[in-house]
């Protein structure tokens, strides 16, 4: 046991998230106090070696660390708020899902109660933690980073990004925004392949992995965008990735077009804006400047 | 050498992609022979023994084989027209990007002229031609592909969809629609970070591997599709994909919307219907059914 270890722990929210983040560190042997606004979710982690504390209070009582994950910024305020004389020069890391603002907010509400902040945002489910491809994105204070990773990263990778507290919802926002996006061209090509008698199985197992490599190509974009030039030679032109089969192809089809549309517009901006041949990069202009 | 290989291959177009195909018969020890329309083109394949044939008559003449890689489906018929005569009792196997009625018709007009016809949809670029994560996919004639497996995979992985050669076409199109729907995902997302100092290269470090681990969940949503019950426990529901704080913090970046507007028109159309409680997977029924 490291100092660490021995230093006690306390967990608040005990949702799918809340157990899984608790369980982990119960399991590598941190003294762990939970507390779940309703009871009974605690049994399990009780029976693996957790206390469970009667109210909020005795829980941050009991942690010089105090893990939050509760439901949104509203319920992290219902149950810290009547706390913050207990939490004064006690450390939260909070893994709540908030927006950029209401991370910045609930920073500046916990420098004010003299309580350091970390705010985490998870890129993972439940089972995934503690497991190879958990990911979670850490910004506020640098010193709880620093001082908690070998604690945090029992729960996935811990990559920090700033002081800004907001930073780690931007990212994950950022990321999360890219997934669902991503989930709807899967589901637009299902839909393409559907009236030919494709199950939506079979061509998860075509597009899985043929996503998967394509993500190969950010890297390319992304030294295009960086190096502000998007007429380098060796990419692929804007006139080239005109959508316009594709589009046709899916009204074939009998769909709608609402998702490839999307795309076609941003790339049609750029055309008729003169940069046909340019490279497809650059439709991140018709991204960064609303019509 | 296999009697396969005794027997001379022809290509026609030795574009980018036409080039790479040539290469890796001839490294393998086909009996090549290529034509291009403009001269020139040959000169590296012939250095690694190919042979180069002045028209493309003559290349059709040295091959029981016809690969056809030329820039669509115009091209292909403006060069294979007038062989036709030529082409009868040989194969076509034809990887000019095509659409489903595309290559449809060219199957109808090769049945005609007595030329077997395979149709193949190229997912990779030239580079990848030959190595691992180049996938083609093939439809039309079941006989062409078994005989020819071996040399086709020469080029990557070969999948065969079916008789109907319009198949390839629009499965390669179906997943050409995933691919650039996810591209825009990913630029949406470097566009929401870049305000905050992030390049789209450390976006892109984060993203790839993300986006990655994330196609691990389209065969959940495809197993609910195919089962047709969007009802079943455990999904991610529609109500809690709402997509309203992506929006705003998009917004809030001040970049454009468009991108996961798209996302939040399928979901609110379905929670509009009713089915807030029902998995993400359900969005598909927007994307099925123009609104
Ligand atoms: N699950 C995932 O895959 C995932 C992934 C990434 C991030 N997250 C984030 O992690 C957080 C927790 O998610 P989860 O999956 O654990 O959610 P969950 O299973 O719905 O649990 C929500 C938790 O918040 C508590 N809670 C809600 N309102 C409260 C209030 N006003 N006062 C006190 N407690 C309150 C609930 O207590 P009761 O038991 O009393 O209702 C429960 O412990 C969320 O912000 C979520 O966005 C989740
Ligand atoms: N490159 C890729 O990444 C990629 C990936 C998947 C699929 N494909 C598909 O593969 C096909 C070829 O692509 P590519 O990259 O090789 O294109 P490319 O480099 O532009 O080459 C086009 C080829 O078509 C020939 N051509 C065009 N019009 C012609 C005509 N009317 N008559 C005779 N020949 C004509 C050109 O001959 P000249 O030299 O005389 O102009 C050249 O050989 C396209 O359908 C493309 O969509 C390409």
């Amino acid at each position: 046991m490291t100092t660490d270890n021995s230093a006690r722990v306390s967990v608040l929210g005990l949702g799918a998230m809340g157990t899984a983040l608790a369980g982990a560190l119960v399991k590598a042997g941190y003294a762990t106090t939970c507390w779940n606004r309703s009871p009974g979710k605690a049994d399990e982690l009780a029976a693996q070696g957790a206390e469970v504390a009667p109210t909020a209070r005795d829980a941050v009582r009991a942690g010089r660390l105090v893990i939050v994950c509760l439901f949104d910024h509203a319920s992290v305020h219902e149950v810290l708020d009547p706390l913050s004389d207990e939490l004064a020069g006690r450390t939260v890391v909070n893994v709540t899902t908030t927006s950029p603002a209401q991370s910045r907010e609930l920073a500046d509400w916990a420098a004010q109660a003299g309580i350091a902040y970390l705010d985490g945002g998870i890129m993972a489910v439940p089972d995934m933690i503690g497991r190879p491809g958990s990911s979670i994105l850490y910004s506020g204070s640098a010193e709880v980073f620093d001082e908690y990773k070998p604690l945090l990263e029992l729960w996935g990778t811990g990559s920090y990004f700033g002081e800004d507290a907001g930073l780690a919802s931007l990212y994950d926002l950022a990321l999360l925004a890219g997934m669902y996006v991503m989930f709807a061209g899967f589901l637009h090509g299902a839909a393409m392949v559907a009236p030919v008698g494709m199950t939506a199985g079979e061509f998860a197992a075509l597009a899985a992995p043929w996503l998967s490599a394509m993500t190969g190509g950010f890297q390319g974009f992304a030294e295009v965008i960086d190096g502000g030039d998007y007429t380098v030679a060796g990419q692929q032109s804007l006139a080239f990735s005109d959508l316009g089969d594709l589009v046709a192809a899916s009204a074939d089809q009998g769909i709608s077009t609402d998702v490839v549309d999307m795309v076609q517009r941003l790339v049609r901006r750029q055309i008729d804006a003169g940069h046909g041949e340019e490279g497809f990069a650059r439709i991140i202009e018709s991204i960064r400047q609303p019509a």
